[in-house]
């Protein structure tokens, strides 16, 4: 049974489990207050005289290698989500383990999408046990209603990496897609038919799995460069017609938004930063991927030509509109997780500035720090919002959990961070007594844009002082919170049962919430 | 006392002792045959809430940073040695040690040059107890003659690397010098008055070293692109005057032999190389910086241009000729592990076809394989070499330790291994009964080169095979010795103590020889 009998109550005040899925959990202490105690997870060692002289790695097929690499039920499993919706990789990947009577698996993805939802009947016949990331569509819903066999486990990017790292997550075998790889196993996801752009996300996995399988369907030649994964942790390599569908790797979240509410948002905020003198010679940045957020990085760029100024670097997600940036010399370096198009994919081929980085570089926290630290202001989303800042990003108001977490949670660590979101969605006010679920705890929220004013969080007081004559509309959440409730009414809260279906992980691998099955209108459980 | 009781023949047939400097040692097994039972070096996990906010780790002085680090009599030390006899950074670490009165560091450098003889007063104070790492003139020569407290262990570049790897040697404090670096700590080599190429050889120190200090004379503003060495693993960053004199980094190793005997030989090692296919479209090669060595990739050069073929890569590390080889299109790829000259710097910085690797990548026998066997023909050095194709690297004739084995003994994985060899040197035969040091076993070296004649290791039958009708004078062994003993006489052994001064690893950590002490005419000890 997946429902932990002893709740206790973290020090941000939610209940979570004592246990998860038969293992003890660290409940969240607070930011910054769970220092670890052990070490660094210690694969066993490899030898050489294990591998082919000649360096080629090469198997037939992915079963093939799946079976080499001593595929078993009860295994965990990783892949990463670089190929998005357009991935080819993990549904074959569990189609095999079906077909070979494998049971009880842990997917452990960097992130899912609905492509996966074909991974449904496997959850439901028990080839997956149960998924440990980030779900967004189909498989959030599947597990919202309680039909996953054990619990969800949600990670920030760099908490994936930090769970890896620490051996938290142990995994059995990685199965890594490339856009180019050799038969060492040196990957990159720049080239190829089906490049992505990177391949950070699979970075943890190559380096701590047991096994690693590269699979590819473009071949080169030793040396594949730039190798973004090292073919020195690659076990076996496996070439197939295709790893993914290019037109779907590319995220359809790339294009400015039209709606005049949120070019208001995203100018307010663009201006907030100006008026508050972030955006000042050799800043830096980290805007995302949403509609509101594009249109935020071009009011930056608008902004900087008019000072004449440039930012010392932006943090991707990149996209067509920060890679013009790059070029016009606005933005020295980009430093990039996830290229969101082709013209980033283009970019990071091409320019050396366009610098790939990975949850290790950016986001892990159990390291002696990491590059969200550095960023001087950081543009997010939220679903909700509580008027003490607390955010929540991975449910809705309806209690569904249908996002992920990915950066969120580390980027919370930059000097500035800043929600643009609008006050009420579908008539659903933002701003509420409590979030549904807890992803970050509001002393890291500095300033939430609405179309409707600007809270700033009283911790800022450099921030409260700097744009007080700014004649921007500041006001209090709670005055926010009010003016969405006398238009929306106050939000009903969502029906939900006493079962946890997913622990949200804090970046030092605490539990800092936990999701719980929503209650269906029908009953049906 | 560092001279072990009990002593061992190993699988080569030499003795060894069964501990050095207190600790168990595993004897040489055989190529390919000691298989490490034990996990990857696991240190203690760190967490960002211990580090600056901002990211900021600059101390004043290294002084500062060596006391924060928490520097200690008996502590391991480590740095590199890509500013070669440039250095300024180690022999200051041991002026601050011996200054704050602390005993009994084990210096665990890359490699040692003539510059550090400044630390004989060190080794003779007991500020430093010994010294694990390749000895380049005075430092061998006072290992040689029994001075140092403790044994010597020398290693590999791949060796090192496994080392520290796989936790036989713990590194308390890493010390890494850099041309270029931002005060977060990401690093590296091609930027900067003291620009020395890359930083591979201080790569498993910051990744596995308990504390890890950047020494840079040239800070940018993060970050500091590429980082070669990854900030994340820093504890502390350091700006200092000078980290290195430019014009002593580049060796002086990097111009064409003008000897005809040297000259012949190369001719006849690249003719012998075409004679047996090796040189084809496609193929790979590393050549090595000597006289002989850079005239033989000139040669190759010559080849390929007759024959209209390209390299696909070609080894470091680098230098002008190898570099113009590059720009001229007849290597695709430098696959680079250090600069020889500021050619080399200067298109690793430029050049992404001109690829910085790492012991790792390169070298390391404890992973799943590594790119030392993808080569094709490597060309290498020796001092001595046996009838059975066994060779030397580090001891001369007389038996002084005056050499350390660089990437030596982790290129004779190489498909095709030659050495290209003087028949003897000041009228001493390098062929001989017995080497002094074993560094290599004979079954992975494939062909000695003298200005006298080509042997072809009774192994490779191919090779014989394919240049049996090539008019190249193909002798034994047996044959070359005989004939240098003809017109030299046969060679004196070395008079040699029973003291063992220093061990000679094998690739997998294994002990493959031990070097012992000289004795000096004069009776001195």
């Amino acid at each position: 049974m997946k429902m932990s009998r002893e709740m206790i109550k973290n020090a941000a005040g939610r209940f979570v489990p004592t246990e998860i899925n038969g293992e003890k959990i660290v409940p969240f202490k607070g930011v910054g207050k769970h220092l670890p105690q052990n070490n660094r997870h210690a694969p066993k060692l490899s030898s050489n005289a294990l591998f082919p002289a000649d360096g080629n790695k090469h198997v037939a097929s992915l079963k093939e290698a799946l079976i080499k690499a001593g595929l078993k039920s009860g295994m965990t499993i990783s892949t990463h989500h670089h190929f998005r919706n357009g991935d080819l990789v993990a549904n074959k990947i569990f189609d095999i383990a079906h077909e070979l009577g494998i049971k009880d698996l842990r997917w452990f993805p960097s992130a899912s999408f609905p492509c996966h939802a074909h991974l449904l009947q496997y959850l439901e016949d028990g080839t997956i046990s149960h998924i440990e990331g980030s779900m967004n569509g189909p498989l959030g819903k599947f597990c919202s209603e309680g039909k996953m066999k054990k619990t969800a486990v949600l990670r920030s990017h760099g908490g994936r990496y930090q769970a890896v790292q620490d051996g938290e997550v142990k995994i059995d075998i990685a199965v890594i897609g490339a856009g180019c790889a050799d038969s060492f196993g040196n990957a990159n996801g720049v080239q190829g038919e089906s490049a992505s752009g990177l391949l950070g996300f699979a970075l943890a996995d190559s380096q701590y799995a047991n096994k690693v399988i590269i699979v590819t369907d473009h071949l080169v030649p030793f040396p594949c460069v730039p190798w973004q994964i090292q073919g020195n942790y690659v076990d076996f390599t496996v070439v197939v017609d295709k790893v993914g569908i290019p037109e779907k790797i590319v995220s359809g979240t790339t294009n400015v938004t039209k709606s005049p509410d949120r070019l208001l948002i995203a100018e307010m905020t663009a201006r907030f930063c100006e008026e508050a003198g972030i955006i000042k010679d050799g800043f830096s940045f980290q805007a995302g991927a949403g509609g509101t957020a594009l249109s935020i990085g071009i009011f930056f760029g608008e902004i900087m030509r008019r000072k004449g100024i440039r930012a010392r670097f932006a943090r991707g997600g990149s996209n067509k509109y920060l890679v013009e940036m790059l070029e016009e010399g606005l933005v020295e370096y980009i430093l990039d997780g996830q290229t969101f198009d082709l013209e980033g994919v283009r970019s990071m081929r091409e320019n050396p500035n366009h610098v790939w980085t990975s949850p290790f570089t950016s986001y892990n926290y159990h390291s002696k720090g990491n590059f969200a630290g550095m960023v001087d202001v950081v543009i997010l989303g939220a679903t909700e919002v509580d008027v003490d800042f607390n955010a929540n990003v991975v449910t809705h108001s309806d209690g569904y959990l249908l996002h992920g977490i990915g950066g969120w949670q580390n980027c919370l660590f930059s000097k500035t961070v800043i929600l643009p979101i609008p006050l009420f969605r579908d008539r659903i006010p933002v701003v509420v007594d409590e979030v549904t679920t807890l992803c970050g705890p509001g002393e890291l929220i500095d300033v939430i844009v609405t179309e409707r004013g600007i809270a700033i969080n009283p911790l800022r007081k450099d921030l409260i002082k700097t744009t007080e004559n700014s004649g921007l509309p500041i006001k209090t959440l709670q005055e926010l919170k009010d003016e969405a409730e006398r238009i929306c009414g106050k939000p009903e809260k969502p029906q939900l049962d006493k079962e946890v279906v997913a622990a949200i992980k804090w970046v030092d691998g605490t539990v800092i919430d936990v999701v719980r099955k929503v209650i269906m209108p029908e009953g049906r459980s």
